[in-house]
């Protein structure tokens, strides 16, 4: 949730190591605060060790004199001195029976809570200081066992490091370093001893300078003596002497610099709206729209399925909230159309940014054409022979993104049909392609060339290329599944009703029971009919089919009925059995599966469920577990062979200067790898067994079922609302048709209907689903007057009710 | 350059903290080795403290009985206790004169001979082991003050990581093992000792097991004994126990799981050609030519200039070669083409790393329509207000790769262009661009449409519309710069000739002082001329300039004569006056900078040395110092303008999901904060005095001098050589045009001329530019008759020369 407050300036303190005298430090640095009149907090989540020991204990009396230091304080207290996971463990082991250890949620949200609770002191004359101090180092494990590092971060503080002054601190001390940065941490100073022995500080120095980081070299504090008093004594000259002003050697020029970073923070996020609207062309955005500072979204960090956004330009001034309710400037809003359908696993996913500094590590990125390095090889090899390539693709083609990647099928699939059929010259120039009205397949001309021209996303040198049939959808109306038929359709039913209603989600799915539906056959003649007219009018000579199975997307969510787009696979390659056969028939087939594929509709590629298989697939988006961008064309041997031939200009000419970068294949082989892990998860299962109940178990595929993790009930209610026209669902997808008289592409409905998402409810007492705890609001996308949402594949349940909840209340808004 | 031989098993170890057990535990794996029966190899290539303790000489003494320990050995020996790099310093300040601080080459060539002496001893019949021992934590400096992560990068050993047994030591395990990934180290194992009371190895286990990586804990060493003796036979016994075989705790199954690892990564290697030969499908690559393994370049790692490749597949087998020249299964190559125009950085460069996780750690992917992150609000500023776009841009809006950003260009360009004129419906759709044969902007079917279809670099829906000009060109030959007129305007001038010698380079890129030039006239009539000749046939509305300017890479390095350039750009603005307006006049001019910027020709844009901006521009390639793709169009206010409406549908509707992703752009700010450094270096300063002299100094502004990373007597020799008809030279670039009776873009002339350049040297005693001073072969890329060069910004002066001499003597075989 990122707690910044305007008033109260707080700094995370982390060591990096156990005994480098973070504790000292700290109590140094709130000495230090305290001389200059400001309040200060202090805050030791976790604390292990003798009670006589203890560091609240210890931080409050050295706050030197008339220190206006607010409870100082531990939340989690432990008598060992082991790590903090260990220690929990040892105490419910002896018996204590009121340990209990806290999920990493309940941590979290009880650290923030103490937090707001805090700010609620902070005075708002002038701004007071806080220090909330780690346990051991970096990496130590907290209570349930995750590393600190992992198990703060959704507070995103920004932090101090406290430095090794020992030997081996030069090492301790940037590794320490390299792991914050790794979790995104911003790091506003490293503090640590001035030893005159080993002189890391003086390596240190540079080094972090280059980095941009602050580093001081503090004096380091005296001898133990034996003698209590005498100790105390020494001890609190020691401290009286770092703390005071202007002194080399001291931290008050610290708290100095702490007190800059954190106005300078709070500068930098309030100048960002104006400097983006000044300085950034948006994609698909009509900037005349967006012209006010409150209506950029700045964004400041992210973590899992949340993003982090500062709403300082949407709130009342603080001066006018009441002092119940402290605000923090920073607020999470639910990432409700996982960023353009690219997130799978949440944002900053730890073992993802590893993976990507890995392979940067390793290679950067090194050029590719008639070279291999194992990122590369390993996606290709797992896409093409256990991934959606299982059975019929050969090869992987690497590319950028969907865009790219569907121009590259493209360019493979005319090319198969031009050399099978020998055109030559201007034939080759004039062929089309056959697909969906309401079909995207990206902004690159030829992607877009693939697609109708319906006037509305087109650009100049658009030239729609081919013929789309209008197809029939599937959507859940007053909780029935029901078919609508284009009217050409339903015309040629014997009901000729256009909507048809199918029993059931799982029966409309099942395509190979429909397929012998009278309605199969009725999609049969229809398109064979067509097909055959086009044939005559001959204006395009048709050379691949090109469609999103299952979902177009950009389309407006249009789930089309699958038995269709099965029917239309099998009658343009001309005979069923074909679809299973190594080579293709009739013409190639595109499945774009850069939106659908890869889990989001619940199933890793669309193929099982249509019961078809394409030529040529593409693959992107949550491919690198929506980090950085990456494609892959997997194509089959028939269509690879298309361009085998002696002379080189006959190749695929098509390359990007990235192609397969190392960073990109890295990132999303270890994005399979925990696609691996999460698909036998018990929110899978729990999620399947609401909507497939024990029907998987009568033999069904469970690769070809359909199932959400959206509640099937939630979705019944939202398909019986008055304000909605129709919903749908599939894997991480729910789409809400909402009702609208003058409808349409240009329709707001969406938008206005669900305005309420993004407020933020009162910030109070009690915990919402969001990390710490916090109000949170939703972003989310529409399209006409269809809203949207997305989860990732590893959203909490919890979470998902939440926003259950959220959609539902935003409708009776 | 990555030292790997199938019969020495080499393990570089690591340690997490310095006293965590390193050497203890090096020496029981040493024990463990030579108890199998094994050659064992140790080295310690830096020690520092009292010698009686020295590292090497434990590990002799305990290396057990008969056992076959070859030269334990330390390189560099300092008696203080303290890091290497400051030992270093006190024992020079002691006045110790021996001692001289190795450069990090020299250090590296250092170890890398001793490793390659040491492989001359190692048994064929059975693989022999070797230990190589760092000093302290992982980033403990070295004797030049370089961390070791960074310092021994280049060798790419295997790594055993020693995790600490102690309180914090989770933490400095764990971040220690990701500093060591954030250099792409492969860890084989990690080692620590059991210790029963903080049990980190409890913890360590499962932890990496989910990372993949083999922790063992070790049974703990006894206690040190006062008596010499005593202590001897006690720690005697402990390494016999810990080394024997099949011993719980013990290090004899380690050593079974590195040899493991070794047979592991010797067999993927081997694998790595057939597999990709069989799965993957290059960018631009005819496979039917590239059907033998040995055609695959197996990249393994790079670093800054070099790939380091496996060529088992390419020598004879390790027994055919004599034992006087044992060769590494890995080798340096040089990137001889930047990776297609990538890299200006090097490989693998750690702060582009560290900034690739900084952002994949603080954001993953956020979406960006409306919205705002630091690193995407930084570039975007960087770019427009001091970067290409000073003085003219007022807009950066995003895509991923250089031939989206042309897309983006050429939407924006057309669009403007039709709506100051009006144009609606069909009169959209036919428009075209002007520009030059021979230009290439990217793959995407809308980027080829830009350029013309000269019937070899086409496919089935590219449809070229515009005009391209046959432009002059520069060359260097036999000594003279030259500009070879296309005949259409060689026949306007009054002398006809088609080449005419410029004198010197410099003043062929004086454009404002040719302006004035005869030539100048000649080129105005011909462009108006020709340009009024198009409009009366009135195929294409021409609505765009698009160039690449200064040179076109991908069609064959043509040095376009600037002055053909800027005059093109004055006449399609109709008056000069305009070339600096703010809005545009004729025609939206493009500037495809994509291959020419940001360095790669020595300034930061053309448009200084052109003396004309662009309406809009693109950037890729250098813009992530070559780590991963990203692009940025540039576009004046007046551009932005056009699209400017109440309509939404009057936006640009382009954006990929990954639009403004974090990691690209945070890894583009830090190579653009890398290169404001480097451009001051000495090295820049020397290369531009050789070209420049004094030059510069005559009020000639730097940002348009002419200048190259090539030293000028080299390139004057090679433009005199026999073989070579002609060269050019700017920047980083280096482009020779092979002399070839039948030429043409099918020629093979260059490749075949420089094939040697291919082949590796012998691996001999004398130490190359390469790191570990291994002999390197040069990856080279040929377009036609010409090949091309290009170094990195920060490719040392001393391999640029290097490369000189092999590109020489290649010339000469």
């Amino acid at each position: 949730m990122s707690l910044l407050f305007k008033n109260l300036r707080i700094h995370q303190v982390f060591g990096a190591n156990t005994d480098v005298g973070k504790t000292l430090l700290t109590a140094a640095l709130v000495r230090a605060s305290a001389a200059k009149e400001k309040q200060v907090f202090y805050l030791k989540p976790v604390s292990t060790g003798p009670l006589e020991d203890a560091d609240d204990a210890h931080v409050k009396r050295f706050a030197g004199p008339n220190a206006k230091l607010v409870h100082p304080r531990c939340l989690f207290r432990f008598d060992e001195p082991v790590s903090p996971h260990l220690a929990a463990t040892m105490a419910i082991d002896a018996g204590k029976k009121e340990v209990v250890i806290p999920s990493d949620e309940a941590f979290v949200n009880s650290v923030a809570s103490h937090i707001r609770q805090m700010a609620l002191y902070a005075s708002d004359a002038r701004p007071s200081h806080m220090y909330v101090e780690t346990a051991g180092g970096v990496h130590s494990p907290t209570l349930s066992g995750t590393t600190q590092l992992d198990a703060y971060r959704p507070l995103f503080l920004p932090t101090i490091l406290v430095g090794d002054s020992r030997l081996g601190g030069i090492s301790s001390t940037i590794s320490a370093y390299e792991s914050l940065l790794l979790r995104g941490y911003i790091v506003d100073a490293i503090l640590l001893f001035r030893d005159a022995y080993y002189r890391n500080f003086e390596y240190l120095n540079p080094y972090f300078a280059e980095r941009g980081v602050h580093v001081t070299a503090v004096e380091p504090p005296p001898d133990k003596q034996r003698d209590f008093d005498q100790n105390f004594a020494t001890t609190e000259k020691y401290y009286a002497s770092v703390a005071q002003e202007g002194r080399d050697g001291g931290v008050a020029g610290v708290v100095d610099h702490l007190d800059a970073c954190h106005q300078k923070r709070l500068a930098e996020l309030d100048s960002m709206p104006r400097r983006t609207l000044d300085t950034v062309w948006w994609p698909f955005v009509q900037h005349e729209h967006v012209q006010r500072e409150s209506d950029v979204n700045v964004i400041d960090s992210a973590h899992a399925d949340f993003f982090t956004i500062f709403n300082g330009k949407k709130q009342p001034s603080t001066t006018s909230t009441t002092k119940t309710t402290p605000s923090s400037l920073l607020q999470p809003q639910l990432d409700g159309s996982a960023s353009w359908w690219t997130q799978a696993l949440g944002h900053a996913h730890p073992r993802l940014a590893l993976a990507a500094a890995r392979a940067a590590g390793r290679y950067g990125h090194v050029m590719f054409p008639t070279a291999t390095h194992l990122p590369a090889l390993k996606l290709a090899e797992r896409l093409v022979h256990e991934g959606p390539g299982k059975g019929w693709a050969s090869r992987a083609f690497f590319s950028d993104d969907g865009s790219t990647g569907m121009e590259v099928a493209l360019k493979m699939a005319l090319r198969a049909f031009s050399s099978r059929h020998g055109l030559q010259g201007a034939d080759r120039k004039k062929l089309g392609v056959l697909g969906l009205r309401g079909s995207y397949h990206g902004d690159t001309i030829g992607a877009m060339d693939a697609c109708e021209d319906a006037g509305v996303y087109t650009c100049e040198w658009h030239n729609a290329k081919g013929f789309w049939f209008d197809p029939p959808s599937v959507a859940i109306r007053k909780g029935k599944t029901v078919v609508r038929l284009p009217a050409a359709i339903a015309a040629r039913t014997e009901e000729g009703a256009e909507d048809v209603e199918t029993g059931s989600l799982s029966w409309t799915y099942d395509v190979e029971k429909r397929l012998v539906t009278p309605l199969a056959g009725v999609y049969r003649d229809y398109i064979s009919t067509t097909l055959e007219k086009l044939r005559e009018k001959g204006e395009h000579r048709l050379a691949a089919l090109v469609v999103e199975p299952l979902v177009m997307g950009a389309g407006g969510m249009i789930f089309v009925d699958p038995l269709f787009q099965r029917v239309l696979v099998d009658v343009v390659r001309g005979t069923p059995a074909s679809s299973s056969a190594g080579d293709w028939s009739g013409m190639p087939v595109i499945f774009d599966e850069v939106f659908v594929g890869l889990y989001r509709l619940g199933q890793e590629t669309t193929s099982p469920l249509l019961g078809v298989a394409p030529d040529v697939s593409v693959h992107a988006k949550i491919l690198t577990g929506g980090l950085v961008p990456l494609a892959v064309t997997l194509a089959s041997d028939a269509i690879f062979k298309a361009f085998w031939s002696e002379k080189k200009t006959d190749a695929l000419l098509h390359g990007h200067s990235y192609t397969a970068h190392a960073v990109g294949c890295e990132v999303a082989n270890e994005t399979l790898r925990i696609l691996d892990g999460i698909k036998g998860s018990e929110a899978w299962a729990e999620a399947k067994g609401r909507w497939l109940g024990g029907a998987t178990e009568d033999a069904k595929d469970e690769t070809a079922a359909v199932w959400s993790f959206w509640d099937p009930s939630f979705v019944d209610a939202l398909s019986r609302s008055e304000a909605v026209e129709e919903v749908m669902t599939m894997g991480t997808v729910l789409a809400i048709k909402i009702k609208d008289e003058g409808a349409g592409y240009a329709s707001t409905s969406a938008q206005s209907a669900l305005v309420s998402l993004a407020e933020v409810g009162q910030q109070g007492e009690q915990l919402t689903a969001a990390p710490g705890g916090a109000p949170y609001n939703v972003h989310y996308r529409t399209l006409g007057d269809v809203a949207y949402f997305m989860l990732s594949l590893n959203t909490p349940p919890s979470l998902a009710r939440s926003m259950e909840d959220k959609i539902w209340r935003a409708l009776l808004h």
